[in-house]
């Protein structure tokens, strides 16, 4: 988390076989990079599947961003590797969409001003006017694009036109409205979505009163990706919070408050660090 | 939990209307009891119910048990009350069910030997041998009790003949076995069970499976009351614990392990300590 | 905290003697109160202590706010009660004092906002000009008072006239200067500080960088009235954050802005709703 | 932790600098090693320390356990390295040392059962007879110690030499006794304590009593390995527990078991796992 060094973070997924971490690091060191931090993991099955996430330092690294992907490209095609590099001054660029609900976004945006996450705000996107100000307050330019039911695809196309080619991931930082898929499509895996959980799960309306009226004694949060299925993508972070008889409703909406801008702003910090590898219906989160 | 001089608990729960904590004070202190402890809960909307869990010590109290109960109707009455009373050396008389899982068996007998459960534990029942040798650990009677999918009925109506008017209350500590509505009939509100909860939800077989296939970053346990609704009854306690993509099945296993024998234990000490008060399909507990 | 109906509320201390809440009660009744919310503790000593928290509803009660004193005297007077009697119309007025550090300052002003705290904030007090726009947000006024360290005493003189009969309370958000004694001795029991807290524990300058290198497994936040004994003062809220051999010093100081404001933003919400009782050093939570 | 095949890891530190990686995966890959669990972690100062836990695969590596030793040491001596080989079917030894306590012991003994602990439990040593049947129960020997303050390393040096060559750590579940340095000398590292913790801190006698009178909000536990300074030495694993005034001395200590317990299991799974690395007086774990 520290104001550190330039690195370049090297993320790969592969069938599993003896010899891949050998043949990644024997290629950074053979280019003089300084492993600072490394993980791997297995799936531990006969044909188990590798993750790895390696950083090294930019600085004294012998090649450059075109040359790197080259020169790496022969290693990856031999353990047939799915993977991405990423260079930490190059910040992700991203969008920030809310509605009326000002919890998460308020809360991301001082995050972000304290140095907490890596990543350039480019905009706020709301179908409602109402955060204007909080906007103004950070200094990132702010747009209403009004969604109507009837034209919800339309509208979409229009924003996604929008967003094209200036952000690289979506926050909904409650946004209240059902993503269209090929806005879903348009950025797979990079739309990260926050919403309550309990135990038991509430499906349907006024979730907050139903787990009111069945008492539970917990109230959770879950951050995920954003897939065609609502809220069942791959889950990036979680947490729940102790509640009891003497909570209103009230008091498990400010709690579930509290436990939502918690998980949603874990789940950014690590996508902004490229700590989070998707495979299948999960996600390892480095 | 203390070693405490013996107290009489009142449990009340009636409509709300002003002069009920008023008429319930004034009745210990015109009988000389002191009060230690005292709850009180309402539902706070306009037709609301209140809900009472007062204390106060035994010795000195200008009413034995009988006329406590007459003495007190009354006021019941005036006030629609629906009440018990109990009395902290009476205690209550449990039996614990198990299957072959000795978690939440082990973890009941040693906190009960510590004194942290006021309760006698009148037997252990199983539908396995497995266990017994616990049981003769801490000296407590173990009845094997087999129960065949076809003779279901007739096995559980042979155990709870075995049972009547021996003990106050039951306690699932991971009974693998289906109660018949007559169990639960004979024993409302008297049976505790424990299982597993996941955010997301995952009914039906090998839930620890589908949890790791899904990702899920918390794993957690609920203790509630046995009703005719499988795993739906009033929650008493609940908990979670992290969990990450390191984390195996088995490694998970280990932790649900964990979270329901300390779930499972916290929900049958405060039913012991007559803390729970039933209303709808939820507890308050004191 | 639900948008509820006005109440009144009684905090009530004195030696623990039997009739005390039925007098209490019956004293409400009389005047046609309904109780919505009552605690009570004794501290279980033969010699012990009683602890009451009583709510009623302010509407259709027999008393005004003086005639209430009066006709309550007699009943302290005979159980020799300390009691302060407060109605939830009239919001406590409070100064928030910071220093440099922002999170504190802005995860209240966000609370108080969003109606998590029953508060009027009627200015931001600070020694440095720095976080100005904050209070402009929210349109809280900022008044810079630098504080010297050799004339500490006379601008802390100067601060308190200020504030004199202006407000009911003080919050140290991360206020980075040691109070005089005779401004603690002003707002006894009304000012609310913030400090980390570390198993071990760390004293003096930089504890996150001790506890980095001492390899702490949780950090913490303590939030506590204000003594003349610094961060030694009745302790009203804690909680602590796991972190291990990854987070860097930076990162520990991360989780620790999270923990404290979280931390503190509960004390204060537990002040504002006149739930915290102080008794000797240490404090009631009802 | 699965039942897997066996694996041999390697626990490594040494001087930061590049290369020491791609040296340490190549000679797994040399010798058919397939890497299932690899974890590093640098100091991240310019004269930084590296750390190392690497798992692979025992079948099918083409050394035997002397000649790896013997072929691992040049690159050791290459990097300047302390390290450790440890083969996952050569189960550590303990022995476990305890007083009257009995919580830490009980549940060491079920979690060993069940599986969760990959050690040998070779005896339970303590200074007092009465925690006997719990040894029985679990088929482990008991031997009794008695230490008498006057003749305290006398009666120490007898159980080391009682201990020598049998047993590869020690555990001290709640072991009453202050270790002399010899003992201490003995097991360097190798010995893991379990001690309360409070914020803030009580230092000496009765810390419960002195943790209730100053109304502390959590309580804590903190395992670490042993070092000359009693209670400092690097610590392994902490967590803690919420608790408030209504909690009785009694229910703190009860707590204090619980969140003791959970603890010294923890740091005990990560030592036989080979899971800790101690750098200066911290740890270090995968």
């Amino acid at each position: 988390m520290a104001v550190q060094q330039p690195t370049i973070t090297l993320l790969i997924s592969c069938p599993d076989q003896p010899g891949i971490v050998a043949a990644i690091s024997s290629f950074i060191f053979r280019y003089h990079g300084n492993i600072v931090e490394s993980d791997q993991h297995s799936t531990n099955h006969a044909e188990g599947t590798f993750f790895m996430r390696i950083s090294f330092t930019e600085q004294g690294f012998g090649l450059k961003q075109s040359e790197l992907v080259q020169a790496f490209q022969p290693i990856a095609d031999r353990f047939h590797m799915q993977w991405s590099v990423h260079y930490s001054r190059l910040r992700k660029r991203a969008a920030i969409l809310v509605s009326k609900l000002d919890h998460c976004l308020v809360d991301l945006l001082w995050r972000w001003k304290s140095g907490e996450l890596a990543m350039d705000i480019v905009c706020i996107i709301s179908n409602h006017p109402d955060l204007q100000a909080h906007a103004a307050m950070y200094n990132v330019p702010y747009y209403h694009f009004p969604v109507q039911k009837e034209t919800r695809a339309e509208d979409q196309q229009r924003m996604l036109a929008f967003l094209e080619g200036k952000v690289d991931f979506l926050i909904l930082a409650r946004y209240m409205q059902i993503l269209e898929p090929f806005v879903v499509q348009a950025y797979r895996q990079q739309i990260i979505n926050i919403h309550h959980s309990f135990l038991p799960a509430f499906v349907g309306a006024k979730p907050y009163e139903r787990a009111f009226e069945r008492g539970v004694k917990l109230i959770g949060a879950t951050a995920h990706y954003v897939t065609e299925n609502l809220d069942e993508g791959p889950i990036i972070a979680q947490d729940v919070i102790h509640c009891d008889h003497r909570d209103t409703v009230e008091d498990l909406i400010r709690k579930g408050r509290d436990v939502e801008r918690r998980v949603l702003a874990e789940a950014v910090r690590q996508h902004t660090e490229d700590r989070v590898l998707v495979y299948a219906n999960k996600t390892i989160v480095f």
